[in-house]
């Protein structure tokens, strides 16, 4: 049986490669733990060096060593880390984010524009090449910008030429510039996720909705549904307290319906092992089911990987 | 015989295939429904959820739902939406949607510039490997725009691309920008009916003509007269009382001379039973010549599929 | 022997395309009477539709019906249009119209773009399926416009394609933009034709002279002789009286040299009959070096085509 | 012994060509005459049509008539106007000048752009089928412009693509814009020849050098350095007293260390018959290291041509 | 054994060429001495001709002078440049710089903008053709630019067909525009180093970090562990006293972990025989590890090349 996941712009002949894209990314459940590392373009280095962060988060090898031993879905990063690294961490189910900008221009100022660096052929060609284990690529639009539409074309582009190859396709949608009064709106990020849909979007990562500035995961449920198919995507932000955490995820998922969660700094923000703890115990709330205890269990104690 | 609507940039190769576009989406009545789907961008929520809308709205299955059981010409929707349904609906006649811009930019701010997401090769490309019953491709054109020539361009090649490979070419033709005092002026909407018709489009959907504010069948003849033998659909507009909505339509075809409507929000903010009742109550009126009073019933009562 | 009017970009095995394109355009006669019927984009519906207009030229068709009928030289529009009707109307020696823009925006706000909707090579593509005689391409440029530098470059390109295969090349050049005080002066008109001879056009069409507001024949020397071997097209402008009209036509070709005219307005906002008598006056005048009494007879009296 | 002047980027198969381009256009002096005559679209007809021009130099075959009878190295101008003229002038040596602007625009109003017409592919298929003798092609850059970026990449594809053909590079390097202040600064077009040579050029034309207004051949000298193997042109700009300009390119040259000029208006603003003894004696000091004197003789009596 | 910084995005088939480029240019060290002669068009004449510099930089074989005969891992200059002089100087190790602008428009007025002026492909043809020694590219990044997302766009390419064709990969990456404070901030520049390596650059030039306006080689540790595998080049900045210049630089390697340097003006602004002494000395501390000590000898008394 073809599950319902599998998009009709995925050829015959690639609907193999797709489906065990899907499969393995999301252990089988439909839901994908995406371990975000392309921060230091988007938010050059204040992630990963300064006062509560350990100093080994400096340097970039960190984010490989936790995406080679904890449990994930897939390590969204640049190409050209991937290239740097991926001789030495060929284990790593990849993600290619094929756009990025800085964060030195304020969005009050200027609309935000992202443009495509590389093409998806250029993944294809650099996974043939390496022979590294890359899964997707992804992509932010920033609906609410004067730039809009030419990062919705790149989206659609990069969606049809993904599916073509058999590679997942992840959006980030975060709508800005001086008309978007609150992005924490639910109404508005309902409105972000149906884009995604649009664009045939696999995965769409999404901010959290708040009301009056607090997250109820019933919130949630209106951009879920209106997602359809594509599966929401709960952006991890800055860093919180673990439990806190874990309890949102879990709210999220099985109260808000979202198929799972796209966090960097929550992981990457800590000493090697304690990062790799903490990425399993998101995994196995995501993808395995757990209850929050078994999360904190998780990440007290550590796990064997993919056990 | 070659029907009048047989434009000479098909070439002889894809004659069959234009007309059987043509004839199965006019049902033979050169008149097209045009099941306009394509609002998750334009729109974002705003027009799936609220408090007058049936929570089922708010999943895009409902619009698939609608269109796979109802009477209709075509659905008109973004190609990604139709390659996350399409496996589980291939009775639905589909017209791709090639351009969408969001709403949260406002027209008063900034000139819309409504870009391409993909090319016509690549829907004929995706109809080719999923096997769908893509009939043609849409556009948007916003003229008084800043980024008017853009869009003409995009336009004019869409429509010669459609037409080389045999596919029906509809246009959306809205005059926007500082410079366009009433969108609902007659003799505005006339100028958009020629620019779709030296556009060369089958169909140009258009605003409603309004003096003072009113609705009146007659004011459509200056445009349907402009348009040639580029047919004119009345945009369906925002929900309205049924009864109004379906008068109107009849007048706009027998007085006005209109060639079809595109109507999104008036069909599927409504219970799918319902919807499907007022789908077909629409393509009764027009393609089946059905009376207001028929139409009337067939909504009350429902009707049997292209019966 | 090659006649001066060869220009050197048309390559060997086109000259006797390029020739016979010319000659029959002219008449024999090196004049080209252009019938303009680009304005259902550049004017809207203001040409086609009001108070002094007869409702017959509101249908498109009315333009095919006087092309089909009347003498002209070639009838320029755009691709879409010819498309539209071609099929019906096979003996109208067809000029495509490659750019065309709205007048939505007062050139005193923005300066003017008109973007190039297809290539050359669309047209000779549909040339070939469609069977119709085409004979040139056309496009306008707008110096003095921010934009200028985009129209050069495509009016070049064009010209330079067009001669590649055989076909004529008409430009528009008008000046627009906040720098232009008088568009109507003949020293800036005479550098408009030297700009369409540098990009290499066959003829023409500029705005007509004046000093002080009126129209000296006198005043078209500067540019015609300018133009050098680029055959000097005048603007037919809005309607005016006939007599006149044929009177100033006659002074431009016997006084201000020009080599033809480009009349739209002043053609098709009559009825059918007697636009097609205008039309076969104004091509008398043109190609057959009648005398404005002659041409008054013809409109008078009506002529047989090609007689 | 392959000379310094042949640039690495030549490939081998067409040094030959190169170098006779180059020896046959600088009569084996490596110093250039340039008849520019690209001025219809720089300066519109301001240069062919005043009080103190003669009326024939508003035809644009004066160009050629001077051209083909006198001493010169290359004749520059648009591709479109050698294509109206070629057949009939064909011992002409062509540059062809591949971008051009108005002069509607005041620079203080806005940033020059002036775009490329053609490739240089164009030119070289052009000459194929034309028979015409093209040694070489020409394009502007405007330094200081918002849109250095395009003009400084357009420049350096040009002279890429051009030494792949064999063909002369030829820049012309004015800086430009609202940080600009003063373009006759030696040290600012010494700055305009380094641009040149690290683009590749063979040949830059620059403004002349002037300090408090004034002309000093020695100033010439940090820009000759500057530009190493690039060979500097000297503006002609508007015309002088015959004497004076003769006297000043003898010292550009022999003091100054310039390797040749571009003159258009100091030649073609006069009869024909002077116009060519004019470019005759500029060739004559120019490529066979004439005194001003003899020049004077030459413009005086005339002189056979190559004699 | 493959070392750490063969990147995954070289094809096996160029990991020779790639290994090789990177060995020969680093001299097996790891660490890269650049001589930056890109400053012709960044700097226009400033550098070269002034008060204190040697009548002889004016010349732009000053340069080639150096670089053949000095100690350097590469020459990075523009192609237009190096194919000038590249027959006479087939020794020299070049990088070839594909973007550059001019200094004209004041950061303060307009953000920067510099686009790449040929691609990578040229290149590779270029060395094809004229045996030329070229181990690598170069691109100049200026984040917080308007124009930020061509230049990342441009950049991404630039090292995935670099790496493609087996050379090496270099970037400046300047952080600039009005929204950037202080572009010596250290952790501005640790965010720099990080968009390098997102990149996938091999080495990326920086600017100097420093704190209440003084250089502190520990400042440098912050970037040079961000940038992981991608080597830190220090910009070596207007011209300074040598021995501050040589102990800097031993500092920086030493105790800031950079991996070499990017020197212009410190090399090039003296007479040749000095300036090849200081190459001499710059290679010997950044490749050799010799001390401060040692590089003022030879700077006192010179060196054999590759000794």
């Amino acid at each position: 049986m073809i599950p319902f996941w599998l998009p009709a712009d995925v050829p015959k002949e690639r609907e193999g490669r797709f489906l065990e894209n899907f499969e393995k990314s999301t252990g089988g459940s439909g839901r994908l733990m995406l371990f975000a590392g392309d921060q230091k373009v988007e938010h050059l280095n204040d992630d990963f060096f300064g006062p509560d962060i350990p100093e080994e988060d400096n340097d970039p090898e960190h984010l490989f060593r936790i995406a080679s031993r904890a449990d994930i879905g897939v390590f969204a990063t640049q190409l050209g880390l991937v290239a740097r690294y991926g001789r030495d961490y060929k284990s790593v189910p990849y993600l290619v984010k094929l756009n990025s900008k800085t964060n030195l221009i304020p969005y009050s100022e200027k609309d935000p524009w992202s443009q495509q660096w590389l093409e998806v052929a250029d993944v294809v060609r650099f996974a043939r090449h390496s022979g590294l284990d890359i899964r997707g690529v992804g992509y932010t639009v920033y609906p609410g910008s004067e730039h809009e539409h030419a990062m919705l074309k790149e989206a659609a582009r990069l969606v049809e030429e993904a599916h073509a190859h058999g590679l997942l396709a992840v959006l980030w949608i975060y709508p800005k510039g001086k008309y978007v009064e609150d992005e924490h709106d639910p109404h508005l990020i309902a409105g972000a996720a149906g884009v995604a849909t649009c664009l045939g979007a696999d995965f769409v990562k999404l901010k959290v909705p708040y009301v009056n500035g607090r997250f109820d995961p019933a919130l949630l449920r209106e951009a879920t549904k209106a997602a359809g198919r594509t599966g929401v995507l709960c952006e991890g932000g800055s860093r919180i307290d673990e439990a806190e955490f874990l309890a949102q995820l879990h709210e999220q998922i099985h109260i808000g319906h979202s198929r799972g969660n796209g966090t960097g700094r929550n992981i990457h923000q800590r000493p090697l092992e304690e990062a790799i703890r903490m990425a399993n115990a998101i995994y196995a709330v995501t993808v395995r089911n757990a209850s929050v205890e078994k999360a904190l269990e998780i990440l007290a104690n550590g796990s064997t990987r993919n056990q």
